[in-house]
């Protein structure tokens, strides 16, 4: 199932995509009309009620299919697209330089002996297709990073390895976007990965029974359809599941929270000489599976 | 005002600790019989409910103390403490290394050139009196960092100095409880920052009106009635409306958002030889207009 939040008529709504049309279906109307009271008000919210909460998503669709309901099926030119998870319970967890070839074109000789993670402020949070501040009041060095990102399903503590797709919901695309100067010269990385606006995700949600293996996707991000990164999430140095258990050592992860799992080789910073993101400038990340997040950069 | 959340028969709740006693007001349960609808569940939601939520509070406090309405005033021994703010908007803000003394005890030549910023995740947040875990299962190098924390009253971006303190509500006492081994291994601070429960934070939040001037305060430390920490607000080398000025240069700063303003020095990891906190150690931090912070570690 492909997930999506989105506004429409002022309302901020969520539900799946129509199988094989360019629009959703209104998951809370259908609740409202099948009668499934206190229904979930969002997707984190629905990820927190359990496992069936797909399940009642799957069967509600199924009936609206049946009865040909279209009333609650907006196409997508009537809505405006949100990111699939507009706000995490904490800020969104990000692990550093989690591709070899990435940490050597940063400079390092080798990537970090241990799981590196950092943060950015969920006000980070942007949707696709939306354009997005190129901050040029306090940075000349704003970048992308393509990424694949998870969604925590159930809440955990010491997670081991074996139940980490316990407690995945799904996975989705996000673009780490970061102030190479602001990351350098405050010392640790959150101011210059916390500009607002600077984590488009989306489109989907995707739930995780349609990834089968999340640690060998494609993954292409283009600048102005110039290929940029082009790479595969099986060169993860921490797969999905040693993230998990890795993080969950130190953190509770909860439902809703999401982490982005790094990036691979290809970052304006990396190029020679080093090619940061201009006004105007459009930045595509695909991911097999998952679909193209793409978002243009403006002056505001 | 002196506020503080707490739990009573099981319902979570919040009120000003009633002057010259050792008991809190319902302030709910006040606002009810005073017919004030709506009133906010949560200190957080009546921060972002505006600039009369403090007076209104108060009204209704005069009100009850007049009417001598005992029945809403509840002792401390009949109420189990939480932590003021229990969940932030976004993770906590911390600024490292903003007392010289402190730098230089951490191996560090000077303080760092622009201002440090890492986060601790929501879940850290615990209680005064609350009993700590010492997580010896992933770090033997437990350290205790007493500072001065910032409640955020009104939402902000680019906040000149001169309007820093209209975006201030009030100000608690933090412990910025870190796994020094974990901070240094995995490269960036959060890690090592965000254990759970390793934020307490109260016991109060004081309102703004109280404390004139943040920016001279004393602060006092102590591990088992030792002293460790004893030092004044006036050695930040960022003051408090410059941090607000920084920050929301990057990112936008919201009601309910809690900012550390670093440590003095005296730290366990500071000391010839290092001296990190051990099951049965308590805690207290004390800070002039505040109150008192009193935490001990067990095993769990």
């Amino acid at each position: 199932m492909k997930l999506l939040s989105f506004k429409y008529n002022g309302e901020t709504l969520f539900g799946p995509k129509v199988k094989r049309e360019d629009a959703v279906w209104d998951v809370l109307a259908l609740a409202d009309q099948y009668e499934q009271t206190q229904f979930p008000k969002t997707i984190v919210e629905g990820i927190a009620s359990g496992l069936d909460f797909v399940e009642k998503i799957r069967k509600m669709v199924e009936r609206a299919e049946q009865e040909d309901n279209v009333q609650y099926k907006y196409a997508f030119t009537e809505i405006e697209w949100l990111s699939p998870i507009p706000r995490t319970p904490k800020n969104i967890l990000c692990v550093g330089k989690n591709y070899l070839d990435h940490a050597t074109e940063m400079g390092d000789e080798a990537p970090p002996e241990k799981l590196m993670i950092f943060t950015k402020s969920p006000t980070t949070i942007a949707a696709d297709e939306q354009d997005l501040p190129i901050h040029n009041d306090v940075t000349e060095n704003l970048d992308y990073e393509g990424e694949l990102a998870v969604v925590i399903g159930k809440e955990g503590r010491n997670i081991p390895t074996q139940l980490a797709y316990d407690h995945i919901f799904g996975y989705t695309i996000a673009n780490d976007i970061t102030a190479r100067d602001i990351q350098t010269a405050h010392g640790q990385f959150f101011l210059g990965k916390s500009l607002d606006e600077s984590c488009p995700m989306g489109p989907y949600l995707v739930t995780k029974d349609e990834i089968p293996n999340p640690n060998d996707l494609a993954i292409v991000t283009k600048v102005n359809d110039e290929v940029r990164q082009s790479s595969q999430t099986d060169l993860m140095i921490y797969k999905i599941e040693d993230i998990l258990a890795e993080v969950s050592r130190f953190v509770t992860l909860e439902p809703g929270d999401v982490i982005l799992t790094g990036t691979p080789a290809g970052v304006g910073k990396g190029m020679n000489p080093p090619a940061f993101l201009k006004e105007g400038d459009t930045v595509k990340i695909s991911i097999e599976g998952i679909g193209t997040l793409s978002n243009r950069f403006v002056k505001v």
